[in-house]
């Protein structure tokens, strides 16, 4: 299995590296950071990471997009758009977190499609595309291929989510003892929505 | 506030970031990634770290050791442990993750103090010092500057302690609505006690 970790400038920590922990544990994972030119990155918490170019990266597995503050300028950026919509098509399974869903759907992947953000950007993330069919009570949601969580350590919970899916409840499960992590296993509770 | 990461080969990625996302949403708070001889270190979910050499960082604020398989060689390295006493001295308050308190401990910096670790990782940690009161049922234990951490996701939870601690529970409430994270506030409540 491979998971490809697109990152970005100012991509929030947490986002990124609570799946990645929580996906890292399946066995025979294979975890790649990239971002569309490579280089260096770096969080909105000042950690710059070594990331591969988008060109040297096997598409066939998960795609992870975290979400924050670099969301807000990326969405007018149609390069990376573009960019993020041949690499979501190629990927089997796409997973956002917090805003990271604004960029699938301002790339129009989401379209008629159910999708769930941090609640404290709701608002924003429906202005991006009113086409997507926003839930606001959901600690994280599945669309087909697509599954979008709510803010920052939401997506540890949908991870395990995604992993229970795949894999079943028993290695989720596991996973979760393992990191010492009290999963919110039901999708549907959400204790942050307004 | 100063918050200094200590980063080393191997080491788990959720000990750094879960509590760097909570600690980094303090209004002035500097977040720091440094290891020994500073450069690349690489995390045991591959991911690559630009971090600061030792002999630049100001340690008169938060030390965060996160723990991780790498602790395992690393109890062994005399000039590492040297090294790692003479700043948790300099440093006001040290933060431990999981195995990150056996770095501690081996640097004699807990003798007679409480302490905790990761569950799984806790007949190993009291072997490295016997002389720690190793308490094997507590989410995180605070002894004078010390906070040492259950397992991996148990540092966010530790990391939102110490807030409130310092900041006051608004704060530290504040922070974890912002995160949509659902806080085990009570630090003497440990799901995963054996």
């Amino acid at each position: 299995m491979n998971v490809n970790i697109l990152l970005f400038s100012d991509f929030e920590t947490l986002d990124a590296f609570g799946p990645v922990e929580v996906l890292g544990r399946v066995e025979k994972c294979h975890l790649r950071y990239f971002s569309t030119n490579g280089g260096l990155v770096t969080s909105s918490q000042g950690v710059s990471i070594v990331t591969d170019s988008l060109e040297n990266v096997d598409f066939s597995g998960i795609l992870l997009v975290p979400g924050g503050q670099g969301t807000r300028h990326l969405i007018n950026d149609n390069t990376f758009i573009k960019k993020l919509s041949v690499i979501a098509l190629q990927s089997q399974y796409c997973l956002t977190v917090c805003t990271g869903s604004a960029l699938l759907a301002k790339a129009n992947l989401l379209n008629g499609r159910k999708a769930t953000s941090n609640k404290r950007a709701l608002e924003w993330v429906r202005s991006v595309n009113s086409n997507v069919q926003w839930i606001s009570c959901a600690r994280w949601v599945v669309d087909g291929k697509f599954y979008t969580s709510s803010g920052v350590s939401a997506g540890m919970d949908m991870a395990l989510g995604f992993i229970s899916d795949r894999f079943g409840i028993e290695k989720a499960t596991e996973i979760a003892q393992s990191i010492e992590y009290i999963w919110n296993s039901n999708k549907d509770n959400d204790l942050f929505a307004k």
